[in-house]
This record gives structure tokens, C-alpha cells and sequence, in this order.
């Protein structure tokens, strides 16, 4: 669970952490600190990456902002899956926001994301999703989670090599 | 950390976790699952009980809805302490929000409070506080907590007492 310098996450890095029930997200990005957290944050911006790369998202609440709140719908077809959560901080180098799949509403994720300017043009990004029992945490790392943050990653590539982020 | 019917807690039972960054709080009021809903939710109420029996709370912020926001300022004489969080999920029976003291403005608590009906007019109150790390969980109950815990669920047994709840 290295986070030196030395090591790259040109690919996302997805792990347990050994002690407490959450899970670690590592991946370097050719972009600034603040492309990533544009990304993260402009609604029109999210919608373009967010999700496995075969489904369509749409925004129905959005408020990036200390004490906001956000809530949208991933598609493909009549399969529809819709999550939602407040945020607890919004800053250019940090976000806190909490995290729920409305299939299971009482299942809430605690999620800090920091970006942090490697000082060679990237930007690693590291996401900590806390979870309130190592049950759950396991059945979030069973879902297929990173095929979204795989597509979601490449796509936010895509988007920082042809300008539009 | 039994939370069978046969015990009371008719004072706070203040316990960490034995296997996640989280506390659990357990007390009994002689109350409606109704009443404590209100007197987590409803602004005039909560200023009421909240923390420190010699502390007074102003909120600055309050709408204790799904992804609505609180801040409050809990003061006596010049010593001032900020508080912030958002709500997750705020239902008759459960409220899901986070929790920062500002003073560390990046230590962020993932608050469970559920409102147990025990069927003799009595309904038990479970918080867990989930953290990131054991180390913050730890430095919260070393905090001096337990006093704002205990003061403030005493007021709410006068506040039931008196009808001013």
C-alpha cells in the first residue's frame, strides 16, 4: 500500500485495507490538481466519465459545495441504477462526501478523495471509501466496482488528451 | 456490547468498537421513537440539550433533510467550538449525517443514530460514530465527551419530564 513517488498508478489500484473496512483507490492522471477536481465537481464535467463506459448518467440533484448534495441515474436501457450522498467538504485539494447505492439506502460510504500534484504534470488522485463493517466493505469490492472506475478513469484520459477537460 | 432487551441503559453507555474505528453510544429515554427524532431534527430542540450542561448552542446552519446541512456553535463566555457536518438519510427512525469539530476541520465522522421502540414507552437510542482511523476514534474518547453526552441526554429527560418535548 506504497504511496511513494516512485511508484505509478498509470492504471487504478484497488485495494482493502488491512485494518479498517474501506477500500483505497490509486491513479495518476496527466493532469493538474485542479483538472481532477473540475472533474469531480462541474455536473457537466461528471456526467462525461463517471461509470462503466457502456451507461448513460444523468444528474438530478447537484450542489458541489461544503453541506451540498448530489443524486443522478446510470443507465443502460430499463436497467437503471441510482446513487446519492451530501458533501461534507469541497476544497481544490480534498472532497468528503458521503455515498450510497439506492438498492441498499442503508449502506453508506464515507468517501475522501485528495489530489495531490506529483510535480512532474501528473496528479494522483487517492480515493478512501470507508464503510461501516468489513461485510460490507467486501461486497462493495465484489460488485464489479472497477469496471466503473476503470471505464470512468479512461475516460477522464480521453477527456484531458482532447481538451475537453 | 450486548443490546438485548434485558439491559437497560438508563445512563449513556459510551464503548469503542471492537473491530472498527467507531464508538457506540446506547441510552434508554422515557420517550416515542417520535420525540428523539424530534429532538435530533428540530432546530429550537436541539439547541435545547445539545453537549455541555454550561455551554450555550447557536446554529447557523440547520435543514435537517436528505443532503441538507448543520452548523452550530456551541460557546461559554469566549470559548468558542464549531461544529459542521451534512445529513444523509434523516427518517423517523434513523439519521445518517457526518460530523467534524472545526478545530481539525479534516477529521470527518460517519454518525449512525437509530430510534429503537422497546414497547414500554421506553425507546433506546444507538449512535456509532464511525472514524478513519483508530487513532481519531481513540483521541475522541479521550476528548472529555462523555460530559456532553451524559449533560445533554439529561436535558432530554427533563425536556420529556416538563412537556417541553
Amino acid at each position: 500500500m506504497s504511496t511513494s513517488t516512485d511508484t505509478r498508478y498509470d492504471q487504478a489500484t484497488i485495494e482493502a485495507d488491512p485494518t479498517i473496512p474501506a477500500i483505497h483507490i490509486w491513479r495518476d492522471f496527466a493532469a493538474t490538481p485542479d483538472q481532477l477536481f473540475r472533474a469531480h465537481t462541474e455536473p457537466d464535467l461528471y456526467v462525461r466519465w463517471v461509470g462503466p463506459a457502456d451507461r448513460t448518467v444523468v444528474i438530478d440533484r447537484w450542489d458541489a459545495t461544503d453541506g451540498g448534495a448530489f443524486r443522478f441515474v446510470d443507465s443502460r436501457g430499463e436497467d437503471h441504477y441510482a446513487f446519492h450522498g451530501c458533501f461534507h467538504t469541497v476544497r481544490p485539494d480534498r472532497i468528503v462526501q458521503t455515498f450510497t447505492w439506492e438498492g441498499m439506502p442503508d449502506e453508506v460510504a464515507l468517501e475522501t478523495m485528495t489530489f495531490e500534484d506529483l510535480g512532474d504534470g501528473r496528479t494522483r488522485l487517492h480515493g478512501l471509501s470507508l464503510c461501516d463493517s468489513f461485510e460490507s466493505r467486501d461486497a462493495w469490492l465484489r460488485s464489479g466496482m472497477e469496471t466503473g472506475v476503470n471505464d470512468g478513469y479512461a475516460a477522464i484520459d480521453r477527456m484531458l488528451a482532447d481538451g475537453t477537460l
